[in-house]
């Protein structure tokens, strides 16, 4: 069934672009926003006109519902340009679907396709200076959806606005990372809502990733929440371990995110015969692995890193070191096929890029 | 170690009060809020000057934090007027200590425990002409704290505005509840934030509760992730059971919140030579005992509804009903004995009437 509306998008521009006076050398991530933004509001059962407007702070009421509830999601998506200065997409339709499904888990009203796609091929043209062609550079996109209604009893909003804005990126993670292995703290149920982008599941994140940083590791490694024993997904990233030549990632389930990132590296790993198991995988296997030398590599996978080598782990107060990266490894492999396919240099056969 | 910080409360009062234009006969909860609202805000590391000034929308960033991350907490209290217009606080200690509690678990910096106490009191006073006396009229105060950084990374914020909004409130629930014992769904995990009131923590729950409100139940009562067979709380309650004579309810965890109301009741129930047993309970034994006839009550407590009395539950597709509430009631003795002592009513032989 079509998921449509039939409002015209309203466009108002910036009297003069900011993008001239922007240093794209020295970019801390996601705090530097494009000339415009994208915003539509739901009110009396419907979603009211689309608009892209220049960036700007709103004004909410302190009794909106996403203060009080945490009703929100979001996505996290990259527009990449060419030498040529054609700008892309990576699988836009996934991030659609799933933006969609987070906001059914949370009681949020679906946005139509059409919005969804018009708003934002017409913001990332509209602010495509922004975008540094070279890879690494990209224009992070962050559609999201909050609750508005100014009313604190613990029920769903009955309006909400759903906004695009862009930033400017980098990489996301520099340099190596050394993790974590949760075996006290969790990040999500079975039955809960780890599987969306929920806004709360990331805050939730914030104290024991803040502890496992005290302790000299950037990231934690979630573990199934009832026995700590099976390896789940990092805080903003799904994992892939190489025991071997073989990667293993973990099923996704409704605590673990359905990752663009993902599930477009499952597809290259098989694209590009690298054999690739997607079964549970028990911190004991990479912990054996580990000593006996067959575990190669363990990365991180999603949108904002793409593919975040990890050099090392801690379970039960022991450390394990990964062997270093290099050219062959697969998570170096991968990425650049990744990289490839998003800024244009190479041939597409899955059909992942859309042009704007 | 005493947590208290230097600033003078700043106060910028409201022309003209807008409460002889309220009809405190026809109020909607958490929809009218009161003319003042407490903020202050947190940044270079330091929580800033407080200030009291009327109650006004906010103007934040697309890019707050809070809107993507979920990085919000807050607590539920209200303020009573007794026939004399005297205004009391029930138990304020304990929303202050369990606010900086959940703002721990989500990486917030704790409140200053003199700035709380002073602008609420300060508030509460500006403000009480919103306060119906007679049992059942409250103020709902609303404290709460959220992340403000204009930053997308996935990190703890650097800046948050805490805040505090008062509603004129009647009870919460009105009418019976049907509640539906959760078999699938979850609301949190352990090592979670269940125990927190995390703002995350009931976006989570919105959608759950509509399948069972299309089902004809108000609520439904959450069950441990892993078995689903412990029942832990209600949606915005903790829950008791009464077979035979002796009242039970589920032990604190990091999946359930210490709610004070519960604990409250606990202690009645004790002054009042109420047997209380606070340990798991299976929902196979509140299903046994329906069948058998010892199951006499099941209510919420919470300091929104007080105390919300049960008069069905359904589980594995079963329905149960329960005996219709009488005066004799554990829940309507517990409830009067809580509102006559809230409403300055009663002996307070525990200390937990705070004046204003």
């Amino acid at each position: 069934m079509s998921n449509t509306a039939n409002a015209k998008l309203q466009i108002e521009k910036v009297k003069e672009s900011r993008v001239s006076s922007i240093d794209f050398s020295d970019l801390a991530f996601g705090k530097t926003f494009t000339d415009h933004m994208f915003y539509c509001d739901y009110k009396n059962g419907a979603w009211q006109e689309p608009k892209i407007v220049p960036y700007q702070p709103m004004t909410i009421d302190p009794s909106a519902r996403v203060f009080h509830y945490g009703q929100a999601v979001f996505e996290g998506m990259k527009a990449y340009k060419d030498d040529n200065g054609k700008v892309f997409l990576f699988r836009p339709d996934q991030n659609f679907k799933r933006i969609n499904k987070s906001a059914a888990r949370l009681a949020i009203p679906e946005f139509p396709e059409n919005y969804f796609f018009e708003g934002l091929k017409t913001l990332v043209n509209m602010d495509k200076a922004w975008i540094q062609p070279g890879v690494g550079n990209s224009l992070y996109l962050r559609p999201f959806v909050i609750a508005i209604d100014s009313a604190i009893a613990a029920a769903p909003s009955e309006s909400y606005r759903f906004m695009i804005i862009c930033a400017p990126a980098k990489a996301y993670y520099k340099g190596t990372v050394r993790v974590l292995i949760a075996e006290k703290f969790s990040r999500s149920a079975s039955g809960g809502v780890g599987f969306a982008k929920a806004a709360g599941n990331y805050a939730a994140q914030f104290y024991p990733t803040k502890l496992a940083q005290d302790r000299g590791y950037q990231q934690v490694i979630w573990t199934d929440a009832d026995t700590h024993t099976y390896l789940e997904e990092a805080g903003t990233m799904n994992v892939f371990f190489r025991i071997n030549d073989t990667l293993i990632t973990a099923p996704i389930s409704d605590r673990i995110l359905d990752g663009v990132t993902r599930k477009s590296l499952i597809q290259l790993a098989a694209d590009n015969d690298i054999p690739c198991e997607v079964r549970p995988i028990k911190v004991s296997e990479i912990v054996e692995a580990s000593k006996d030398g067959s575990l190669k590599e363990i990365f991180g996978a999603g949108t904002a890193a793409v593919i975040s080598p990890i050099s090392a782990f801690e379970f039960q107060e022991q450390v394990y070191e990964l062997p270093e990266v290099n050219e062959h490894s697969y998570s170096s492999r991968l990425k650049s096929k990744m990289l490839n396919i998003q800024h244009n240099l190479a041939e597409d056969k899955n059909g992942w890029r859309m042009e704007i």
